[in-house]
């Protein structure tokens, strides 16, 4: 099953492209997987692995930020794989790594990301050079997400600077995104990740590569203007993911803690609404070509 | 003990500001490690030591690539942190991870290579904003080496071209890195990581901040016009330490399989001669205010 294919699958079964961020904090668990954890691991395991099956039906599949579990240490990629097996089959697994580095290295990121751990997708920064992401492009079952754009405040320092050919870097980058994206060598699928809160720097951005899914993070706890943006989107035709992290796994109080979950299980639906006009979008584009 | 003080009694009981990259290769390893180990895991493991224990008093310290331990999958940082743990404390442990990410992710990658692994420096990536930085130099005992200029043709694509301003990319990132490294707040040591083999293009960016300390892979196996660089960063009176991974690590033939380290004792020792002119530039950077 190609990528395409595995989007059509994960979009069509949960009826949204919604996908939901895992940036696991021990302190911010529910205090009763604390309190029965016999490890920090394993409460996040355990957190995670509750999230996951309450909000399976209402999502399309999960972000897993690589920080979150490093952050752990030793066990930190042995949490990070376990969670990885909780996920269903019929969920796009996003390892949210941002790796980027040169020859024989990158090849060991493609290998531990897309062979060991399975994801389907992985984010990656493209610093280095176009070449740092063709390891991850030799499979016609994965995607790369490569950032493109940031909504940070920092994104000023370097993506939004002008280049002398007179585009801002992240204009460079979609460009050449774009020409990889119809390389023979391009197996995978390739697409950006762009930030949430800039809709009036993505429209350039998204011109120079229209026909790439987009993963955009930066909905909900990070603050960007929600409806604004999903009618740019869904206007646009692109096959968007927005992530949504915080504003779902955390939305519980200690109060209510046996039922903890309701509480997230509401906010997915919640956001499976906010980002319905998205869902066609993905189905035109696994249909196209 | 701070960074600096640290760098001296490195370099200073070594004798020569070597870095012995480990990107350990299961593949790789001499034949009488992999048939005594029980796992690939535990081969690279106990290779990564027997590295260590014979190389110890002829190099400053070790950069180990995290790449190469995350392609073990759930046990990669297990073995990384048994590595890191085999290292001893009077040497430089940096961990090559090149991370770059916003706000609290950022956060927790600084919590997992400089709390949790206790790594003495740490390599990042810089395209998402100098912010990005920031959660890395709150401690004076640490140091940060930013990726600057690389080497390899990828570098072409964004990090040679030109700005409206003038400057190449990486001499923007320069610039706004020796910004960064006058300011208050960064309590921890600043510096670079600049390619081996590109030492014309070196040149303008060390201009742009010429006290950074500078980490440069690409020595030996990645091929370096070594006499060259070496003279060129001794005369600038940079503080710079050379990486050298494969022509030390993989220095040996598997004909004199019981005997492996011997040559790779050697070739450590080659490399620190090779090295000599610039031990006196770490000298006088510690030295300094």
């Amino acid at each position: 099953m190609n990528f395409k294919d595995k989007m059509r699958v994960a979009v069509g079964t949960a009826g949204t492209s919604l996908i939901i961020g895992l940036d696991p904090v021990y302190e911010k668990i529910p205090a009763i997987i604390r309190r029965k954890a016999f490890s920090k691991a394993d409460a996040v395991t355990t957190f995670c692995r509750e999230i996951i099956e309450h909000t399976t039906p209402y999502c399309a599949g999960y972000k897993l930020n690589l920080a979150f579990f490093e952050a752990l240490g030793d066990q930190g990629l042995d949490v990070f794989g376990q969670v990885c097996s909780a996920i269903p089959f019929d969920k796009l697994l996003i390892a949210d790594a941002k790796r980027g580095d040169i020859g024989n290295t990158t090849q060991m990121y493609a290998q531990a990301y897309m062979r060991k751990f399975r994801a389907d997708a992985v984010t990656l920064n493209p610093l280095m050079g176009i070449e740092t992401l063709l390891p991850f492009l030799k499979d016609s079952r994965r995607a790369v997400f490569a950032l493109t754009l940031t909504s940070n405040p920092g994104a000023a320092d370097f993506l939004l600077q002008k280049l002398e050919n007179g585009r801002t870097l992240s204009e460079e980058i979609a460009t050449r995104l774009q020409q990889l994206s119809e390389h023979d060598l391009a197996l995978g699928t390739l697409g950006m990740v762009v930030g949430a809160t800039q809709a009036e720097k993505l429209a350039p951005v998204l011109d120079l590569f229209p026909k790439a899914p987009l993963l955009i993070p930066g909905f909900g706890a990070q603050g960007g203007k929600v409806e604004e943006l999903v009618s740019l989107l869904a206007a646009r035709q692109h096959a968007a993911f927005p992530v949504v992290g915080r504003s779902i796994i955390y939305e519980f109080s200690d109060e209510d803690e046996h039922k903890w979950y309701k509480t997230v299980m509401l906010a997915t639906k919640h956001f499976r609404k906010v980002f319905e006009p998205l869902k066609s979008n993905i189905e035109a584009f696994t249909q196209a070509d």
